[in-house]
């Protein structure tokens, strides 16, 4: 069938709108109209050519949400009409990975969605008879993509697409983190760095979860509304302190943070965010994505006196089961996501979205087909 | 009153077997009758100079065992003629630390302690008069000292005394760290740095509490016999291994370790300990002390795809509480202390105990007094 498509066709170019041809659902896979898409760094990452594993020409996008069309053979959870976000981070809950319960990051179909395929090896897209890869396994910037059942949360009916397609990726990795990874409990003092979407979902999934001190830490003053609406009690701007940040958040909370959050990408925030961490508890979470190559460091007494230091990918959330949470969650008035969403766009001015984010200008920018 | 003591004058030089002269313990402390001590790698570290927080004169010795003798005033839950451990974590009950019930870093002493005098601000010990420090709050190379009430525990009198000196420090180092940091469960595959003495309490305690693989890697093959021994299953020598040692660790358990340890201090090691736990869930515990001033590595990419990094100081124990049960599992014949004591000395012979560990000839060296 012809679908309408943001088409990246090399790394540093413009995305092009383009009618693509795509092939319908094999078994166990599931064509989904999308209604609406966000717009993420994580698609300008790749865009930009800096992603060491970005491959061209493919059709990007990774947060969506949208309405099953046709299941293919086999698929049992899904039926025609079904309201879906797709999953970037699948849960098959039969691989090593599911069945620990330790992880959410389900293997089954990391191979192939890595190299831009569906399971079976092969695109469903197409342009002028070539194929275009998939990207996340998702490719929401096209209007209708075809994705494995088990990379499909089915979610309610009334909860609308333009809103809840940031499920699919920036809310989830933001709350995601602090309920599911650092299991923040209510009287904690938390920590986080950097006041951008995920910054600020941090922030309000430690509100919703009864947390005591919210400090935010970011270098422009102009975060500080926003995250003082959405749950920061304290701001820290590293440029207006004396002396270092670490001490003067160790300070602010009394011994240092229960639990930090990275939400920068930046390797030195990444040692802070550690180092303000309480002695003896205080666990650091890192959630943003550093450049190809860059390292970590702290020394190993940080540890050994008690701070612990892990990562989080989509917010620690097995999609299937929690990210339909989330959405009530919304729903239920417990989480904004409407003053997250600066701006809303149609496919056409793509583009226009991502020179916003690279510009600083937006929280996040949604595609509406 | 006179006692006998290994007194170490300055850095760098042998201790020297002196008449020391001790103060009757004041309000809150308790004189104890040292009746065993083991010779740690940190007294050596202290001895050497290397340590930056080390000072001197000082009486040395922090892995004892013995009688209570006195109690000062307000002291409740110790007697005379209760056998004890003298504790260089203390367990007060009472601070932000030990109620939080996140670690077993109590901080109540912590200031004076590490500047080698009494809660009080000064030393009990003389020298021709003149101030002899403590060390790391326990000084067991005296045959009599002193010990604030909550840096002692209280142990089973059927217990010897130049056995369980070394859960003073080494036993519960180790087995602490699998059993109350990591929290390792039956089944799990463990992989181990380093098979000295921390490493073969690691070693046993994987094996107490059900583990699976038990891998230990060493650069001195002559490690072998004894860590099969205390339960090792695998042994990794990266000397005789072809390629690098965490893809051979992850190829040899099927994925990574869900639990590793890091026992030898070395920050090169600390990295391979972390990158060849299992992805989505493995956790890496440094043990081992690094050099003034080192740093460990790593990207980030390995925290966010959901390795945990951690440390473990006195195995997590809290002494009061924990180190009684691992007496008591050390006479219920759960764990082996008695292969590990390779050598039995008496105080007047204590260099020679320095000298063993230092040219690695022993496990442990027992001074009983």
């Amino acid at each position: 069938m012809d679908v309408r498509a943001a088409v990246a066709f090399e790394a540093g170019k413009p995305l092009e709108i383009e009618t693509v041809q795509l092939e319908g659902p094999k078994p166990g896979e599931v064509l989904v109209e999308i209604k609406a898409t966000g717009i993420c760094h994580t698609d300008l990452f790749t865009l930009s050519g800096e992603d060491p594993e970005g491959a061209f020409p493919a059709i990007l996008g990774h947060e969506g949400a949208g309405v099953v069309v046709e299941v293919g053979a086999g698929v049992k959870s899904l039926a025609v009409g079904d309201h879906v976000i797709p999953l970037y981070t699948p849960e098959c809950r039969e691989c090593k990975s599911c069945t620990s319960r330790k992880t959410n990051l389900c293997t089954s179909i990391r191979a192939t969605q890595g190299k831009g395929v569906m399971p079976d090896g092969t695109s469903r897209f197409s342009y002028k008879g070539k194929p275009v890869l998939h990207y996340m396994g998702c490719s929401t910037f096209s209007n209708y993509t075809v994705l494995p059942e088990i990379a499909l949360a089915k979610v309610r009916k009334d909860a609308p697409f333009d809103k809840i397609c940031y499920i699919g990726c920036g809310v989830t990795t933001g709350i995601g983190a602090v309920i599911f990874t650092a299991g923040v409990e209510p009287g904690a003092n938390v920590v986080v760095f950097g006041l951008g979407g995920i910054g600020l979902n941090v922030i309000q999934g430690a509100k919703m979860v009864g947390a005591n001190m919210i400090v935010g830490v970011d270098i422009n003053p102009s975060r500080e509304g926003l995250a003082r609406e959405f749950g920061m009690t304290h701001f820290v701007n590293p440029k207006e302190i004396k002396g270092d940040v670490v001490g003067h958040i160790v300070e602010l909370t009394g011994g240092g943070a229960d639990y930090s959050f990275e939400c920068i990408g930046n390797v030195n925030t990444m040692r802070q965010a550690l180092e303000c961490c309480h002695r003896g508890w205080g666990e650091s979470v890192i959630i943003g994505v550093a450049g190809a190559g860059q390292e970590i460091s702290t020394r190993p007494f940080q540890l050994v006196t008690g701070r612990v230091w892990k990562g989080s990918a989509f917010g620690g959330a097995r999609g299937r089961t929690d990210v339909p949470k989330i959405v009530d969650w919304y729903m239920d008035g417990k989480i904004n996501i409407d003053d997250l969403i600066t701006h809303t766009l149609p496919l056409e001015d793509i583009n226009k979205g991502f020179d916003l984010m690279h510009e600083g200008k937006s929280i996040r920018s949604v595609v509406v087909y």
